[in-house]
């Protein structure tokens, strides 16, 4: 139809890129004006935040260190974050999605540091717009973007500036999502290929790749399997996260 | 075998960790000491390098900028490079196989600068050992790095920073003959386990892969496809090169 269109009224017809950057580390190398950035950390910064904010968390301000994170507490906000997958001394919440479905009864808001989430979502300013991903609202998001009429810059938050295998399967997740919902998008990123062609190895199974990653056996030293399982579920919320102000509220 | 002496003479047995890092943007975060790597720009300053060593090259300088390149034809080499796939003005050879093959006749001493392979093996100097690897000569890498008793790293030399498709392909390849050629390789890195599944899926059909990969399209606008099939074929050359005083040289 778009093709028809085009050639009997002369209309253009732009398609829309999608790029995908494995780490924060990298993320200068991607021209981010006029993008929309899905900032994802999958374990576990972005899927605590789809949670809480799906649960009734107010808003959530993401801050790059401890020290700063410890001045909100007097301006009315509750301390949440991790250093090393482990909650912060004398915060109120660590970084697991349960503890923020709790939090989120009394309708808090939160300030907020991690190892590698926070970072991500704060280094990807640049862009037009900031959407917070998860595979917990992976549709919702896809649809939010299909509408958009701006390239993408799936920015992941990898460990430490490395590239990690959760992330990257969100990626390709996003990426099929995309490609099947329009005809619009299109990638020339061999990241974008790469992450697409391993999501489609694992999808059906993603509860086997994701054990072999690095990052799960970090976490469940500290007892956080339950967690792991609950990030890779599709789909189970219906909002989409944005960056406004400087701080993260739903759509 | 191992496990039946480890049991019965209480013998110590190290198993080799296998690490991959996608670009040299990333290198820093990895400790090279005691390791080695194994450098690799598929497309095309390793396989060329490899390639023109194999055929009578005497020896390979690798240096990061035009200007320092330059002043080594005063010192009896010939000089040789791309930027951005495009052979240096003034220059003896680009970055070819081809040329490389047939200046080998000669047995030159080239000094070679290229946008991403020679920055690669430069900034992998940390090492113990710093190995050119390409397709070209997979098997021979793979046979020397299993006799060796270190751990390995292999750095992609990627395009200006970011991931490329071809250099993962060759990561995921090497670990799969590593896998295969001895019991005491791991990995515990999630870019490790994404090379090999990526390869995993496509080495009955490198050629419709490597077709996707961005830098194939930039050089394919530069009549370079006979390069792209041939620096795709797998053990045509059974040497291995390493850098020694500065200077590649086969083993």
């Amino acid at each position: 139809m778009q093709l028809v269109l085009q050639r009997f009224f002369n209309l253009e017809i732009t398609m829309k890129n999608i790029e995908v950057c494995y780490t924060p580390d990298l993320i200068h190398l991607y021209d981010l004006t006029s993008k929309i950035v899905v900032a994802v950390d999958v374990l576990r910064a972005t899927s605590t935040m789809v949670a809480g904010l799906a649960k009734g968390v107010e808003k959530i301000i993401p801050l790059k260190n401890v020290e700063e994170t410890k001045t909100y507490r007097t301006k009315g906000y509750i301390l949440a974050g991790e250093r090393n997958g482990k909650k912060i001394e004398g915060f109120d919440l660590g970084n697991s999605p349960f503890e923020f479905m709790d939090a989120a009864l009394q309708k808090p808001k939160i300030a907020m540091t991690t190892t590698n989430g926070t970072r991500t979502i704060r280094s990807s300013e640049k862009a037009e717009k900031v959407v917070i991903g998860s595979f917990l609202n992976l549709e919702v998001v896809s649809d939010f973007l299909a509408k958009e009429y701006t390239d993408i810059v799936i920015h992941c938050a990898g460990w430490k500036g490395r590239y990690n295998l959760e992330d990257s399967l969100f990626a390709g997740a996003l990426i099929k999502e995309l490609f099947r919902s329009s005809k619009l998008f299109s990638t020339n990123c061999d990241s974008a290929i790469a992450a697409l062609s391993l999501y489609e190895r694992y999808e059906n199974n993603l509860s086997e790749i994701v054990q072999k990653a690095a990052h799960v056996n970090r976490l469940s030293g500290l007892s956080a399997q339950k967690d792991v399982e609950f990030c890779i579920q599709k789909n189970v919320f219906n909002n989409v996260p944005l960056l406004s102000k400087q701080h993260i509220i739903n759509l």
